[in-house]
């Protein structure tokens, strides 16, 4: 999918009119610095991803791969359109995989889309049928990438992600509750009028209504609120975070209602997470990763939210925090839920 | 449209215990320092602009207004959930206009789709009806704001927003050829492998198919590209040019074709204009301005787009630039075929 | 200290020529939205914040005062010489404070010098001495202004400079322990191999050899670090933070020994106070601020480090920690030290 | 140059328990992504492009190198006490180059001063001794890495270290005249009120009193200055521009008399030369490379500043410009100095 294929031949003697070599150089050494993201999927989630990373700058090329070859070389061409707004990143597009090839990072935003009455194990099973493609095809040309899964239900297609690559597990994570975590900082900068950067707070947990939020964990400009508000004695206060974490378990839910699906949130959640890996940064984020063994989830082979420390290898740890014992519970049982779902795959 | 609002009692009660003030302190001096941009009209192409400068950090608050309410909140959650990844971007939304007042930019977005078999004129007088409403209400709530046009057919409808605020002309332009010129600077990039950062080339005149691209203009690294064909005799290299020059103007429909819209590429683009604006940094842009008096265009008030220095208080002036004969004649035909339009309108 | 007055004309004549108006314009409304940071002395501290200053593209002007006429004027055309490269930032200078006027933060890092077997407080009151020429001249100059001092004893030239300017207590602030706190994050993390800024840590109290590390406000990617250990029973750890406090005492007379001076780490401090100031981001720093009534420090009217909310009207409120016996002990003993070294001013 | 020596096995006990590995990974493939800049030389020339390298994020690890080991540590301490503000970028230093090993770009500050009444060749013949110690070391701990000279006298020490490295022409080049065409932007821009990031400029050749600036070159806001003057015919303007070249000359001269150096500019300017090669951007700056061939200089081996296109490979082309006879004459003597000059160097 290149440009002017016509005018190739032009260019290229007018290319080489423009500019001429110096004496005595040499080829330079295969370019082994250069970076590459790959996103599977041009829907709303899919481009919100791609354009924040361009604008952010955070690779030297993207990747787009998408079925439908019209709506894919249409927004290739969209950010190809704004080169001279934004530092150089190489933008590729095609239905074929190979364009993916040297990726460090793919990001899958692709999934069916639910049928009228169907089950929601169909619409898995159907999703399972897709991410077969997908999945062995980014394996095959990025044998070292990261995989990043961001469809839904995001912990179940990152255990299949996980399964179909044959990866290590540090090397495939999904989003998880990443976006949630952000959505409960923001709710209570809010609430208490501060800088939604100053604040801490992880949910963890199953993506979706069962998650779980760590009370332990928030803090703002660095003083831990829940001591604060025991000190405090402000009774009430527990129950309006308990109607914060409701609040972020019905957003998702609220802007699909009012604009029919979201993209901007998990846009700037997923750049966030590509920065953090591509710049080797070191940061925790609570996002889905292999978690047996972890507060007694010994059972199956479940992928869920935990805080995790990433960097340009992939998971590099998850932060031990002290658990009480209504949340590891809570954690177990979604595991199992999780659990006996996947058995249902036959994977 | 405020948030959690059920919750707002106590959180001023846990914000004020949480924060003391310190003694003999003096309320802040009104915010003189506050920016402010409001974007008017959500869809794909208002949303991408807004996305654009919220990621680009170019202001203090952002105000979006739509005359789908359910939409409208549902973008704005969108982007509020965002804010633990973002600098502090204060995000407000309303149907009413109030919610605008004190902009410093407003950018308008908005404009009637077209009807089956509806004439052009149709059209464009029904979207003369929806800026009547549109602008006096943004002219009204800040009456020291800059109006920028992105709405289409960009040159008349930057012509009616001037008559419709009674606004002096330095303060009403139209996005223009801002964006053609950087598809422009994209292509001959592309063509000869540089960064499009160091392309300089304009295309002037009226946004669409009558466009002139202003051959003198274009360098690349700082070396005028004529002189240089010249000198060189590389006579089928300027059919190169006017070959790109068609891509240009085809590209907006190529990926209208494929996608449906445009986005990202105007978003980048208007958020550039935005950025020069507001942090008054007196760049040179193709925009549309009152081009009465400029190249021979004596006859009506038309809007056109030609380089002009913008800041803080608007359009600092047009760049002076020597055109051919065909080049002049060609503004000037574009200036009588808007001009004659325009008297339909009645305004 | 304007540049080319030789050139001035021809430049204007050129200038007019080069850019002409468009018609009915009107002249723009006063740049109620232009920002202006003040830097009083151009030594290796003034300098590295004035530089990171311009670099992050904080204000549209840069206003820097010092004796020495020559090394201003130096400094000034040695960050002239870089437009370029930057976004547009007014630069000017100027040994006359008038070029202060409008200013929305004066940072004062100007001092005297100790002489050989000179006392304390001899050096202090030629400080003072030094102060009441400049505080004067910028409140003067900017009635509205932010002060913010980083010279040192920062806490007691803090208070002084209040006193003089008879400003309100939330618009005179010193930079305090920010960067106290900002190297114990660095330890804390290199300690831990994790990123600085998944690290929250404070130091309070006065900035130097008696400030106080809190413990309990240690948190790192979210996780409270002393609960942490506590469960852990890791009990040699506690050691380790308190010979990271020490060494975060020592750090600066370390980087004073090795290089001569501080400057890039205390520049980069200050300027992200400047930025959570100029762009209002109410995020919460510990900074010297007026400090009587908090803790029990009901003595005299003292200037101590403690975690404060800051915006653009300057310090918003301080964050109501709960210290242990010991810690609120310690500010007192400093407090009274303080107040007692204060009376000795005679302001 | 570790830190906390004592602390590190407490260091990974706690490391270890608080981040816990998941199961079944693996270890990461080489880092082959990891990016590295090595400055040799920490004084203010140094430690200008050091700072701004490490603001403006462009590498994962930035290596510092000189011969007085207290300065080097100060240095390298003051900016990792920075942490907590910026990026992750790991900071080492040491007086031994084998810290240097897999830099990307090694910038050469270092440089003999000049001993009263010293013969300018008897202070070259000490500063090639002293690139003949740095020169082998760097090329030995980093073979395929691009060497960027600053040190003056910057064409013949690139010279100089093109023949000490044994490196191909494309590896080797000088910051040239990157600075002085800055300068001579950011001049125009003044003189015609106008953004220098909107002035296109360029002085070429030696850097220094013969450098030649490339009247043709000058564009502001794409539009061509030179035949803009010649239309209007504006004959006194030629003579200021003129002046502003010899303005350009003396600045460098100017800011060393006021403040005893220079060091911002040289910082930005280099940085900006170091986002190119890193990010591999292909932009056109006029940079000291092996001139050869160039404009009938085909003598000796000379490098002087010309139009270069750069990337992560180095030097990909120069830009074929048309120079009156005037400048290529110009040129060629300069060359000719140089090459004899560099006779009597023996190498």
């Amino acid at each position: 999918m290149h440009r002017n294929p016509s005018n190739s031949y032009l260019g290229l003697e007018v290319a080489s009119a423009f500019f001429k070599p110096i004496q005595q150089t040499a080829p330079p050494s295969p370019t082994k610095r250069h970076t590459k993201i790959t996103v599977i999927g041009t829907g709303n989630v899919g481009m919100a991803i791609a354009q924040t990373i361009i604008t952010q700058d955070l690779v030297d090329e993207l990747a787009l791969v998408d079925v439908n070859a019209d709506k894919l070389r249409g927004e290739m061409l969209d950010l190809q359109h704004a080169a001279a707004f934004l530092p150089r990143t190489k933008i590729v597009a095609s239905v074929d995989y190979s364009i993916t090839a040297g990726s460090d990072l793919c990001i899958v935003t692709a999934g069916a889309r639910q049928i009228a009455d169907e089950s929601r194990l169909n619409l898995l099973h159907r999703n399972v049928s897709l991410f077969s493609k997908i999945i062995p095809s980014l394996a095959k040309y990025s044998p070292d990438t990261i995989l990043m899964i961001v469809s839904n239900p995001v912990d179940v297609l990152t255990y299949v992600s996980w399964k179909l690559s044959g990866f290590p597990s540090n090397r495939v994570i999904g989003s998880g509750t990443n976006l949630d975590s952000s959505r409960f900082r923001s709710l209570i900068a809010d609430h208490l009028d501060v800088n939604a950067q100053d604040v801490q707070a992880y949910i963890i947990g199953e993506h979706g209504d069962s998650s779980v939020a760590l009370w332990s964990s928030i803090s703002v400009g660095g003083v831990p609120v829940l001591s604060f508000l025991e000190k405090q004695q402000i009774a009430y206060e527990k129950e309006t975070l308990e109607n914060i974490h409701q609040d972020v378990i019905h957003s998702a839910y609220e802007v699909i209602r009012l604009k029919g699906y979201t993209s901007w949130a998990i846009g700037y959640s997923v750049a966030s997470l590509a920065r953090t890996i591509i710049r080797d940064q070191r940061r925790v984020h609570p996002i889905s990763v292999l978690a047996k063994g972890f507060y007694g989830m010994d059972g199956g082979e479940v992928f869920l939210s935990l805080p995790a420390q990433l960097g340009r290898g992939g998971v590099m740890g998850v932060v031990n925090v002290h658990l009480t014992e209504e949340e590891e519970l809570k954690l177990r049982e979604s595991a199992n839920t999780i659990s006996e779902y996947q058995s249902q795959l036959g994977l």
